[in-house]
């Protein structure tokens, strides 16, 4: 039997490049069947990831066959997976994230989860002396999947590992680290096709704050006038987008990776307020500037307050 | 703030070792201030093993104050560790067993489960070049956290790994792995000043077989007799131990280290057909033999129909 191996819905760089390193590692390393799978369209920066290290695209996942073997890489949070994802064969968790209550595997399997900035950085160590092996693609999207995930080392989730690893791939297959990630960060950037109501779900994570349910989205862009310009329509889109995803509001944090800052957008007082309490930052216009924050997981989350 | 580091609930010497193991690792080579304690007395073969190799006996923890940080070693399972586990600031988890649903932490942090035989084989490789800096006492736990784990390699949940580890472990020391092992086997057995419900709870695991919850009860001996000549009081203890710890049924199995067997006590028509549907087995009186059968994550719960 084949075994699945994907991460979470949305599919970002880290979440697309993963599952292909992982399967290539089981199928060629421990002669395991494997195959990446995604939960989603990619966004436009891993599609880019794809195409510059000509892998092959993986298919969609639209049904989970119970008792289906899968590792599940870059996230451990069933919100983030299929609804029936309990009813596989979970035979491995690789993962950067906090663990959240939700899962459970048959017997004991093998789970790897590290407070690093990428889940590729913790395969790459995972995989040791094999690692040499991997041909240019594979090591091309754990390269992209680090510089994706840190931001080109700007985020604070950034470690030293992280950090070593994407500089030693960069040396082995000879590639500029900023010409790469600006391709990337472009890439990102260009979200024109997209209406408000993808943007608000494109990098999105939902979080209870003593019971009120938060959309908390993201935008990664080195071009924040690209979706600022566009805010009287983000703020219009986001009560039905609340609603639909059963939550009480969607914030949206435009991230500009370059001038490291986050604009988050204000439409209401709530939304005011919780910039005040959370950031300290006092919102004049239906915008605020917070300097500094680049990161959901380590300056957003855990900030939030009402 | 020291780190707590503790096992499960009715401690046995892997729960008991290895806390003492990681709370070594620690302080003496991560600089961390950590401290073992445990979350009960433990069992005759752990105090034997805390004597042998002349450890500390770690305090009992009686309650676990909020924030504490906590590193959770040999279990992921809230049932089995104290009833605010997750009011704590759990920093990372250690362990060998199936992920269930519960734990949650506030972060991301280390995490690192694999299907061995015992947490302390895990510690060893996570330790890694400085394990060779382990005093006596802290290379003697691990040797003996793993020959009771893996019933001296008897067990089919041992691996190479576990097999490796201790084998160099006891080369290292210089010591003799059946005589350790059967002092060890043979403090275990002395079960002599226990009742019969401590007996039915010692090494118990609680487990839920479509929706009927059973205590699944384990007692590993080299001396059966000793127990089995008590099956008509243990029997008579079983309905007061199920109704108080909130179970339809305590199973009691008797695993026979030596003749690698396993001796269930069928003290009605229920554990009768039980032991028909999950193990071809037919009981004419109030026991029914087990041949082969020795471990409870492996061969025992994974084959429990009713």
């Amino acid at each position: 039997m084949t075994t699945l191996v994907f991460g979470h819905k949305s599919p970002d760089t880290d979440s697309t490049g993963s599952p292909i390193i992982w399967a290539w590692y089981l199928n060629e390393v421990k002669n395991t069947p494997a195959k990446p799978v995604l939960l989603g369209e990619p966004n436009t920066e891993a599609l880019f990831v794809i195409d510059h290290w000509n892998l092959d695209k993986p298919e969609i996942l639209t049904t989970l066959e119970a008792d289906t073997k899968v590792v599940i890489v870059d996230t451990n949070n069933p919100a983030e997976l299929p609804d029936n994802i309990n009813e596989a064969d979970i035979t491995g968790i690789i993962d950067h994230h906090r663990l959240v209550a939700g899962l459970e595997t048959r017997g004991p399997i093998e789970i790897n989860i590290q407070p690093l900035a990428c889940t590729a950085t913790i395969m790459v160590k995972m995989i040791g002396d094999d690692w040499a092996n991997a041909p240019r693609g594979i090591k091309g999207a754990a390269l992209s999947c680090i510089l994706s995930d840190t931001l080109e080392f700007r985020s604070p989730t950034t470690t030293d590992e992280d950090r070593n690893v994407a500089q030693a791939l960069a040396d082995d297959l000879g590639v500029d680290i900023s010409a790469l990630a600006g391709d990337m960060f472009a890439a990102k950037s260009d979200v024109s096709a997209f209406s408000e109501a993808e943007l608000l779900r494109m990098d999105s994570k939902e979080f209870d704050l003593n019971g009120t349910q938060l959309r908390v989205s993201v935008l990664e862009t080195t071009s924040p006038d690209q979706i600022l310009s566009r805010k009287d329509a983000l703020i219009a889109a986001m009560p039905a987008v609340a609603e639909e995803d059963g939550a009480a509001q969607v914030l949206l944090f435009v991230v500009d990776i370059l001038n490291e800052e986050a604009t988050l957008l204000v439409p209401n007082d709530m939304v005011k307020h919780l910039a005040l309490q959370s950031f300290g930052a006092t919102a004049e216009g239906d915008t605020v500037v917070l300097p500094g924050i680049m990161s959901r997981k380590k300056q957003i989350i855990p900030n939030l307050k009402m």
